[in-house]
Order: structure tokens, then sequence, then C-alpha cells
């Protein structure tokens, strides 16, 4: 049996067991994990110096760097975040749907974990704590590929929770980490489909792409997100600039940004140049075609491509429309289906935007922020969707689980 | 542009116009849908004696050239079957969730339909009826690929069909067919993902098998199924004899037959003969390990791989296990995740099974015949889930939407 195989071996044991534990032992687990993180914060915080020294020395990025630093205060954080997720409601057992055929047979039908989930991410070590509490909380044993450059963060982390399960007599096998980092083994894992019953792939576009390519496990594509928002003729102009002013620069690299602004022609010549002055005095670069420039100068020409790119910083690009289905239509061209929003006040436009958007989120009068796990009051997210099957949107415990059918009869043959 | 892609610009722009009809204009182009095959069956059968007669000259198995062919009846099946499908509640548009945010964000939670189904099949002509009744209902496009034994008949069940729905003024592109049967262009289809949401494969395991492989548009595996039934120590022995005559031979070709027994040591000595007996009278070949054939002698010794193998046809595994505990871990290690039922008297091993068995379906002391979705109350079904993403056990409409939330708000910023 070669490496990758008697991990899987490993964590679907483990997961029969876990996925007929009682709440309160799982919360018991997940209170321990989260207490022992705390209590090895120097042993995590050494273990994290060297991944970020071999970072400085390979040259990443400082802000890449930042997202691999762990501190006493993050430690403190992973560990909170743990304590949150045990107090959410149990998702598993839940009778959602039940009903009796003619024929007097009872079908209830019930939720269940999905048995081992199977995470690939970047050097992001908060991930690893995260998604062992989520993927615990709802049943489910994980699998865990992180990136190269956060190798001895994650061993520290996982290795901590591991002995905390064991110490309650929990099976410690629910969370295993690939600790061969090569991108052969990353492909192999990909396609462990006796072993791996979900893959959510974390990061950039890159990551996930390759993961859509080569995976053979179900996957759950999240992230890239190109933005809009949508500022009808009807838009109130103050609100428009400061929900414009939130979704793009509260925070930069995140998936829920704007990414492309689409004006009504009626309001251009109002709305344009007061969001150019609220973005330019954040350094934010517009982008616009020669019809946006001639309202406001100073704009940046734009190209198609613009239309298409998930900046994750200071630019913006912006499109004049005619009407709401020209915006409308532009909007489910280039977006990626992840939040869009419509500024108006004019309540029918508000409605056939809603409907219309082929988005998971689609916002009347609100920033694209909001889109997020916790801002939706799930508590916690493994990520946010941006297909169709099984999850869209910010996923919570939910998304972590499937069902199964119990059918009680009485001797019922068919006929 | 090339071929496929051209059907998948057809059918994704024709998605945008069906996602948002009403449920009357839905349910009108069904109705003229079932006409037109009834008004059309000379032509349909015509062309689909062109594919009968070449599948006898290619020598083609009985049973194949009996799934392939159509009469007048079963194109009145058809029609019946497209009827039953507009009689449907509609699934789209239905808020399933909705809460407040204490921002004073709306949070609605609404279905909708995926956008575009691909379908992969093999030469069942019906599927190709079927299969638009359902995604139509559900607001999908869809492109169907069938088996090149089919196609003359597929072409005109397709051609009939877009007709129907063309003098009704509702977009025919909703239902495409893939033309070019051959096998790199079915493998360029599974890898549409900018066109196709969701792809089924309909049909044995070398075909599912190989989509699970190929594609990188999310599949939904369906069909096989090796089932199984456990005769506790506390089982009626009457009613385990007709449950397992009835679900090994009710009919044989289905995945929900019951392809292996499990029986408790304590009952074998009484149980295995009367099985045998039933079951050799309908000329089943019974398949077991010494210890099964020293209570039956005529009964066929049986190696490891029998109790894996989905038999569908006239052969059944038999297993003797010391204690239930013994009987869910034989059934989790083998079964498919399709179906399985236990027969007992006893309330709690009864639950314990319920509660255990990893699959989709799980009985008490009923046939396993009867996961399908008519049986279900479901009206129809579009497969047979075996995973855990997404769908479950049989699919009816529900498993052909996803969601969206819709965000009503009064200018919210995310602090």
């Amino acid at each position: 049996m070669d490496y990758l195989e008697s991990l899987g071996v490993r964590a679907k044991r483990a997961s029969e067991v876990l996925a007929h534990l009682d709440p309160a032992s799982k919360n018991l687990g997940l209170r321990a994990a989260a207490d022992a993180l705390q209590k090895n914060t120097a042993e995590i915080i050494a273990a994290n110096s060297i991944d970020v020294q071999n970072a400085r020395e390979k040259g990443l990025k400082e802000s890449l760097i930042d997202r691999l630093m762990l501190t006493k205060e993050r430690i403190e954080g992973m560990a909170k975040g743990i304590i949150e997720v045990s107090e959410l409601k149990d998702p598993i057992g839940e009778i959602v749907e039940n009903f009796i055929r003619p024929n007097g047979l009872q079908i209830d039908r019930i939720t269940v974990p999905m048995g081992v989930v199977g995470i690939i991410y970047e050097a992001r070590p908060n991930v690893t704590a995260d998604a062992f509490a989520l993927c615990f909380k709802s049943g489910n044993a994980c699998i865990l590929r992180g990136g190269s450059d956060a190798i001895n963060s994650n061993k520290a982390i996982v290795s901590c929770i591991r002995s905390a399960l064991e110490a309650e007599k929990l099976p410690d096998d629910v969370l295993l980490i690939v600790t061969d980092t090569s991108r052969e083994t990353a492909k192999s894992f990909m396609k462990m489909n006796q072993y791996v019953d979900l893959l959510f792939p974390r990061g950039g576009a890159g990551l996930i792409q390759s993961v859509v390519e080569n995976a053979t496990v179900p996957v759950i594509e999240t992230g890239v997100g190109n933005c809009h928002i949508y500022v009808d003729e009807s838009a109130d102009v103050d609100m428009a600039v400061d929900i414009i002013d939130n979704a793009k620069t509260q925070r930069f690299g995140v998936c829920n940004a704007a990414e492309s602004l689409v004006i009504h022609r009626g309001i251009a010549k109002e709305v344009i140049p007061a969001i150019y002055k609220r973005l330019a005095s954040k350094n934010v670069e517009m982008l616009g075609a020669e019809d946006v420039r001639e309202i406001e100068a100073e704009i940046s020409p734009c190209t198609e491509e613009d239309y298409a790119r998930e900046y994750l910083g200071p630019f913006i690009s912006v499109k004049i429309v005619d009407n709401i289905d020209h915006a409308i239509e532009h909007i489910n061209y280039y977006s990626t289906k992840h939040s869009e929003a419509i500024i108006t006040e004019n309540k029918e436009n508000a409605e056939k935007f809603l409907d219309e958007i082929d988005s998971a989120c689609v916002y009347w009068n609100a920033s694209t922020r909001f889109t997020d796990g916790y801002e939706f009051g799930f508590g916690s997210e493994i990520g946010i969707s941006t297909q169709k099957l099984h999850a869209r949107g910010p996923m919570g415990l939910r998304a972590l689980t499937s069902y199964k059918y119990q059918i009680r009869g009485t001797g019922q043959c068919r006929q």
C-alpha cells in the first residue's frame, strides 16, 4: 500500500467512527483541540518561524509572508474559531423531509456526513485549524494538503490537535496531513475516489483550475470573484459612492471585493465624478472606455480583457450601459457568478436584477463584501462556492453534509 | 467556433430564457411536446426501425435491441411520462430559507435551475424524452449525447419536440443533441465547463467510469448497485424469503436488484434452505462459502470477488456472519452505497442498521427494489445517485436545481 492510500484507509476508518459520535463528544474534541493550540503556542510559533525564514530566503512577497506568519494573537484567533464552531448547531442526524407512501413505506431523509473531505490549499496555516473544526463538527474526517511553504506550521498544528483528540479517546486519524508536498502526490490525491468523497481547492485561480482539470474526486470550485456593482438610473448617489468605496477598498485581496462597475448612462455624468473623487482619494485606479473618459478624463483607458479581470488590488473597471437589460447582459457575460449588486431606488428594477443575475449572491443596495460565512450567520465557512452543484455562495457546516434515506416497512415487495 | 462550442452557446442562451419562464408556459411546452410525439409516432418508428435494423446487422444482443426498439405503446408511454412531469410542482423560485441579519440585511435562499445539463447515455431512446421533460420542467436546457446505436431514433424524437416548442414560441435550443457520436467528441463534451453546469452519465459501469475519469464538468455518478439484504437472527423467515425473492427476481437487469445476501449464523440453518428452494424454483444460482454449502450442498462455491459483483442476472452471493456488527462491516466494505435492507423483528438492530449502513437508501423489512423516483413519489427520475455530493439516491426535479441568495439592503457596508 502506498503512502497516500494508507492515509486514505486511516481516514476512512476514522470517519466511520466519527460519523456516529454524539454531538457532546464532538464538542468535547473541539474544545480539547482549541485548548491544545493555546497550550502549545510556543511550539507552533517555533515551527512557523522555520517556514517564515525559508520563505524569506526564497524571496516570497511580504503579503504572502504576512499570511504565513503565526503570532500568539493569531493562534488565539484559531482557538477561538474552533470554540465558535463547537457552539454551532450540530448538522448531523436532522430529518429534513419525511413522508409515507401509499403502500405504507415510511421514508425519512436524514442528514449524514460526507465521509472523508480533502482540502488543497496554499500557505495559510489558519486554514488547517478552520478546516479541521468544520469537518469534525460535521462528522467528516479530513485529509489536508497545504502548501509546501507552510509545511512545518501545518505539521505542528496537526500534531497538536491529534494529540488532544487522542487524549480524549477520540479517533486522531480524523485529521491527517499529506506531508509529501510534491505536485505528483497532489495529483494522485485528486484521484483518490475510493477514499475521498469531496475535494475543496482553496486558493488562487491557478490552484483551482489545476484541481478542476486533474481531479476525478467530486470537487467544489471556490473563490474567484469578478464582482460587479451596477448603479441604476434612479440610484441614491451618496449610497452608491459609499457602497462602491466599501466593496472596493475595505480589503483589496478578497474574492468578494468589487472589481467592475456598470453605470446607467442617465446617471453617469452625476455619479462617475463622485466615484472618481472618492476612489482617487484612496489611490484606486479606474479604467473605462471612451464614453467614460469623456466624463472624467483622469480615468485610464480600458480593454475588453479589463472587464473580465479579478484585480485583487487598487483597480476597477467602469462600463456605461443604456438600460438595465444591457447591464444584466454585460454582468452575466463577464461575472464569475460570485456576488453582484444593484444600487437603485426603483423596486421593479431591483427585483429584475435579483431575479436575472446568475450569481451565487445578488444584492440590492448593499456591499458585495457581505458574501462571507460569518456575515451570513453560518459561524464559519469552508469557502465560497462559485459553482451550482451541491452548494453555492458561502459554505458553512451544511455544505459538508449529505443525506440518506431511511425506509421503514412491514414486508413490502414491489409489484 | 467548433461544433460542440456552438451547441454550448445555443444551449446557454436558451437556458437564460427558460430559467425565467413562468410555470404555466413550461407546462404548455411539455404538453405540446407530448402531443407532438404522439402525432409523429409513424415518423419516429420509421427512424427507429433503421436503428433496429443496423443493430441486428451489427449482431447486438436481443436484450439491447429490446431496449432500443420503439412501438406505438412505448411512444405513448413517453408522452404520458412528459404529461406526468408537467403535473408535478414547479421546483423553481421557491424560498427555501430566509433570515434577517442584525445589520438589517434580509437574506433569501431561493431555488434556481442549474443552467445547462449534459446527459451521456446508451442506446435507450426513452431517456431522450424523459431527460428533456425533467430538465425543461426544472428550467434547464439540456444537451444529450445518446449512444450511436440510437442516433436516428434520438434525432427524430428531438426534432419532433423542438418543432413543438418552436410552434409555441418557446426556445427550441433548450433541447440539443450531439449528432457526432464519436468518442473524441464525447470526451470534449465532458470538458465543456464554460457551457455545461452538470453532467449525468446514465448507463453501465464502463460508461460511468469513463465519464468520472475524463470529465472536468461536475458529474453525478449514477446507477451501479451491489445491493445487500441482511437477514438478522430475529427475522420473520417467510417475510425474508418473499423480500429476497422480490428484490432478486422481480427484474434482473436493474440497479436496485439484490445481488448479495448476508445471513446471521443463528438463523442460517432455517433460512438458507427456504431461500434456496424459492430461488432455485426461479433458476437463480446462489454462491456461498463452505459454511453456506454445508447447510445447502447445491449452492455453488463463491470467491471474494463474487461478494463485490453486480450480477444484473440470475445469481446471488451468500455470506454467513456472526453478528450484526460483522454484517454492517461486510456490507459497508462491499456495497456500492446504493440500497441495502435488513430483515428483522428486532427494532434496536433495525435502527442500528439504518444508522450505520453508509448507503443512499437503507431499508428495514422492505425490498430494495423501491429505490426509484416513481416509487418514492418524485414523479420521475433523472437517475439514482451513488455519490454523496449534491444528491443521493433517486433524483427527481430537486436534483436538477441549485439555489442563489438574494440579499436586500438599505445601503449596508461592511465594517
